[in-house]
């Protein structure tokens, strides 16, 4: 800035005053907003081009600006470039450079272009490669998940309901779980990206702008479809930003899921799964501890994402529609979900890669009243109506206790009600966890062999979500 | 129920006690789950369908199940369906009347199906519906926005940037900021309704059934293109209602800020748009009042959607991914943010298409200083860089006070700087707010005939949304 | 009302039209705030006292509202009160059935009343009511935690940190970290309810009254402390709600740690505790199922009612200070959140009372790497600085694997570090985890004898926070 | 550390791997917990003074800790301490520089203490201060509403509800509606304050220490009224930190509400009030633009603080009791919190001491229509019924249009219904907004001498919420 302004008043001489400290402090976003350095750049780096293509400013000042605003983003990649406390935000912080290195030609950079339609496009650029690199760190767990799977089609332990053991099932359906849900995901991610395709560039402040800008060429160059619809939506709404946080939100409330279970999983009473020595911690007073930190790290992180959301949605509620001041929380939000969620995808990644399960253990787990929905089912396929046989089969659970079902089918009298007693006795008495696994008939089920069709349609999902643009 | 179970104790010979009164009255969901009454009944009929196929009922125990639950629908319809208090649930409920209406087969009915699968099926069937006529309101409002914004083409107005004039506008303009943002929303709702794809029945309790279901007929007679993969997942995750749920607070955000500019344009000070006596209301003490009752439950519903997506992810918060009766919660919510969202949605296409606008108090809005764009543009196009343009403007305005920019800019010295000053000086003088809407050159802005092809577009847009699925 | 009124147009002949139809259905408050019928006839009970007494209506007016109040008010309580569809609110209800039972008087009784200060008041009275039951329910919850933390004093079970057992402790001491906490929350409830000790009524619809109405005594006959201050703040604040929703959100979060330990410590790879079959349900599908429904229930409510902090802080946010129609979605928010505190709390008791532990499982979770601080401990005050101590007990933890931590000790080769290390020795090899216990040294600490005086300071600390007003 | 400890495995002989990098870096927090330095150091100088008060180290060593503890202190301040990779958290970074400074005496620091019991004591000691700091300023804010109060005591203008003019109001009433909410705060900061009475320190890891601590001297000597009581809650639960954010959330939430009316009372619709260039900002595009930008900051933050409230329920949800590390994320969101809190404060008071009001305008908003309420009081003086004049003064209303309510009067026959028309016709014609200001009667009202006394009865209010405690 020249003509003598205040470092504090930079834009126009519409003021009598300097900004009040207090407003300066809480009003300037560089802290936050100097992440976007490289979009901003790159934005610029577009805007000249067509500034010059459609005759605003000359082929010169064109290659003036070019020029200076690569030295400025080699200062931000050696990390020599310097913020000025009148720098309200990086926009300004990278003009002001912009026109210390080359003078005039960077005070009419900003020619047909504001700060609303330049931050949103700073955002959009910015959060299409996060939702790009979070989306190939969150395929990585799904394809270690699918991997890990492979070895445990046939690792028997209890599937749960209500914390309380229901089915036999199989690590492998268990990862699977996650790697379902997770696929999902995927998709939620691709859809997402797939909706951020238009540049706000060109927007204006508002309604637009009197110079003959190419929206479509610099859409077209920034790696959109199209140049935004209207010009009040394009600068004053965060909706694209709130749909990511939500994204986010659902990601990570599935971490938090996984975590619960390592948590719990890996603890003595269980020790169904063990976690390596990399991934725990110690005690700063117990010597013998060995926490899983990093489980409930993505726990804790994917509990916290969904009030990310609550904090995006609150930054519009109720706001007009052109951009007011309130937005300018989004980026801090923005970041932090983007970065919280990464992190717990990564981290994710690390502990299905490294942990182990203890199959003796997980087979001892499965106790015998999981032969209950066997026997009922198998007395339906004897006749029995399902009802009559899910009755019957809870008072041979209750005379079982803790021992074999067949004392307990003993115990209960239903000679008069089951034609085959005899063949379901000796095949109860049979039964072994993984008589249990193999003898699930249903699409979706832990059987191993409908495991293995799941993990091969589950590839197939994943490949479906792949992103299609380039820059990412 | 037979087998002498305590009505509070229907499900088997398992326990020594009767449930807890606060246990039950807590734990039973009928109060909210009724109303997937419809859902609960044509999923057991096709399930019953499929037993019959597979062989697992006899077609005659099918008929018998078909003719008692048509019996049980028409009670429904008919508001003679009596729930008991020892019903825990919809379909325990449905299941008991129909065991008095049509005996043994009803015994058989649950067979291979557990209230896991069940209550997802039915959960999804209504989700899939609601997200169809969600889309159906919410392409209204879009429809009846295009149509009063094509009455408002040539009615200026300011555009605001943080509540102050920033450039003429359009009525049309502001009108399709709503339509923008709302045509963004049936793309999320036609790609949440496209993700809910998948059958959960026959997923069974928590790994699948012993039993020879088949799933893929189910899934098909119920309208999902597949049977759903993983069987825990299946049961245990809510995530397909917290999608749904975030985009309804998307769209309340949205609506939260039209909410917002019905109650202040309609305030006195503004008097820019007038809503009829039928969408105001009275007071009960102050009798000249008339308030803007719907835009302000408009804003209110909207703003609070978003805590629905935060009550929903805390449900399933670090959950084990088998069920839990955490989830229990799941449904009043939905149901609320559903509701809610809808009402919003109606409430608001009401406002749309019965506001009138006063296009001489919009015109007598855009005050002088709202030129200060057009003339650092004008000021650009005859050679001077942006930000000496930017800034001599900001010293005109300030120079013009209230008052003509014109007065301003003969106040401020700046022959030396402007070549054709005589010929900006003629132009501003006879710059109308209409001349500065047409002047507007970018595509999205408030021009005319820009807002004329963003019409076209949005139809165009919204038409590519169409939900593809018959039943809805 | 008469004069010709339509029903849907009650208030007044400002009017033109009725109300539009979906704008009456979504504004309707009735299916919400009838609930409040109770404190609305007291209140216009007290009100009319107040007419009669300051000369605004008669003695035989009052004496005619307060039989048709009785009336409406016996009509409540025996359920056979009829709610029509043009009653827009609980007021505009009783206020329209006393008309069709007294008469004239009936259209005196809204005389220096608004809405605003009527809602407000009845809100306020049923709150001050909801948060001393809810007190009492608490406080019979911690009164019910110690009684059982006296069974449990010398119980040891594993204290756990990351859910990895970290050091000896005992039922007593887990149960009285709940007890602790609650006692707490008791006090944050006395705390609100001290502070709701004003009365709105007389504040009328924003300004005041031009009536000499009696603020004092209305306030005094309602049992608040003072009429409230700032008419504006009166009538359009619903920061008390909030407040009480925030301290639901807090019991809230607390109980759900407690859902959480009750669910896995009651699983079958703990059996730490058992909860009666009353307070489990079972398995429409698998008939061996004993689910702790209750249990999840508690933890699921717990978790979702920070979301209701959410809402209600929405649907003030950013509101102009009068009242504005937003705030209708109040009421709905508050009861939920009352009653489902309420609920969680009363079913927290019910398990607390009835559940038992198991004391040889317990007692053998307290595995040998419990001794690692005690032996560290017993280092330093061996004279061995704890860092030294720490580092070293780490080495026999890691030597002694999940054997004894006397063999750790005598694989690691110290002799030269510490004095005494033979009597270290046999008191290692003769240390009981009930040694353990009774050897913590510290006020709040397991150790049977600071337990007993917590449970005494509780009580105390329990009875400082009784509510001080009649009413409750 | 020592003992040929690798820089990331600092806490004992237990493992046999470094940690994993990537949980290394999420694990770590030391970008946020750095700021608890002050606390941690002063801390620590208490728990060495009572260390050698019960004889667990020498005075020499105190003295040896005491010199470190200023040195590391004075680098702080300095800003020349330097943080190592390997420091997982301000705790460790202080032991670890401290050690390097002082040798042997630091190995012994952490006698008889966690990190579980040393965060809570440091973290509650900020609280304490941060709470402190926020209830000056905020009392701070009171103060300036009241000065301002009493300039603006007879000034009228439209109290609002609905947005729409409900009744003759003042300036003075205005602020005061926001000085009564503020200095409600002010209680709740209070009753937060004295809730945080106990010092966490020596509650060890879970269940107490071995050593004969003195958690009395620690307590007393950090200026906490007593010890914590049971040591599983206070070093598991983060609930101080929870109601701490709450009430940042409530004030937030009313903040939001004057930016709210600070941003539309100044757009150009209204000019009631003015903020001075100081406090505004301008366009990076648009010249003229002079945007209330911190009046927006206050409304937008205000309205994302109950998203920190539901992200601190989120850490803590359904974790049992003992420490967890999904609560690491505590400290992030109580600094956001309470630092956002401040800052939104601090920006309101500038606001409200530099705001300007246009007497003029203001006066003009007093449309004839607020007479509504006075006639209709009037007739009410006169012996109609409140209802019956209700009515007829909405007939008035109507006829008048916006026109002088006489000649509504004048159009609507009821010669019959009022005795004293003629004296109410030459009332009405004569009404002034002053006089309808001053008209006003009851406690808490808009009329100057009422409001003189609401302004006496807050500073009473506020001074009666002064924290007790020295350290603040």
């Amino acid at each position: 800035m020249s003509d003598g302004d205040t470092p504090a008043r930079s834009l126009g001489g519409r003021f009598d005053e300097a900004t009040d400290a207090i407003l300066h402090r809480i009003n300037r976003s560089v802290p936050v907003d100097q992440r976007l350095w490289r979009e901003d750049i790159g934005g610029s780096h577009t805007h000249a081009r067509m500034l010059a293509k459609v005759g605003l400013i000359t082929e010169a000042d064109r290659d003036a600006l070019w020029q200076g605003l690569d030295a400025v983003h080699a200062e931000f990649e050696a990390g020599t470039f310097l913020f000025q406390e009148a720098d309200e935000d990086i926009h300004m912080a990278v003009e002001r450079r912009l026109g210390e290195l080359v003078g005039e030609p960077a005070r009419r950079l900003h020619t047909g272009r504001s700060r609303n339609d330049q931050v949103m496009t700073d955002t959009l650029l910015w959060l299409r490669g996060a939702i790009a690199g979070l989306h190939g760190h969150l395929s990585d767990v799904v394809d270690t998940l699918l991997v890990r799977a492979e070895e445990g089609l046939d690792t028997v332990m209890p599937g749960f309901t209500h914390s309380q053991p229901a089915q036999v099932s199989s690590v492998a359906h268990w990862l699977l779980a996650h790697a379902d849900e997770a696929t999902d995901h995927l998709r939620r991610l691709a859809d997402l990206h797939r909706r951020i395709d238009a540049s706000p560039l060109g927007s204006g402040a508002n309604a637009g702008s009197f110079l003959p800008l190419d929206r479509e060429t610099t859409a077209a160059n920034l790696g959109f479809d199209r140049p935004s619809g209207n010009s009040i939506a394009s600068t004053g709404s965060r909706m694209a930003l709130l749909d990511a946080v939500g994204v986010c939100a659902m990601i990570g409330t599935s971490l938090s899921r996984l975590g619960e279970e390592l948590v719990w999983w890996s603890s003595p009473q269980f020790r169904w799964i063990r976690l390596p020595d990399r991934l725990t911690t110690g005690s700063s007073l117990l010597p013998h501890k060995r926490n899983p930190d990093g489980a409930e790290l993505i726990r804790g992180q994917g509990k916290v994402l969904p009030a990310e959301f609550a904090a995006m949605a609150a930054t519009m509620a109720a706001l007009p529609t052109g951009y007011s001041k309130d937005l300018q929380h989004d980026k801090a939000i923005l970041f932090r979900a983007m970065d919280g969620c990464r992190d717990a995808v990564v981290l994710t990644g690390a502990h299905v890669a490294a942990l182990s399960w203890d199959a003796e253990r997980l087979r001892a787990a499965c106790v015998p009243q999981l032969g209950a929905l066997w026997l009922a089912d198998r007395l339906v396929l004897a006749g029995m109506p399902f009802r009559t046989a899910h009755h019957l089969v809870g008072a041979v659970v209750r005379m079982a206790g803790e021992g074999s079902l067949v004392d307990g089918l003993e115990a209960v009298s239903i000679e008069h009600a089951v034609p085959d007693l005899e063949a379901i006795h000796a095949e109860l008495t049979a039964l072994t966890p993984e008589a249990m696994l193999t003898g699930l008939k249903t699409a979706g089920s832990a059987a191993p062999d409908q495991v293995r069709l799941q993990i091969d349609a589950l590839r197939v999902r994943r490949d479906a979500t792949r992103l299609g643009h380039a820059e990412d």
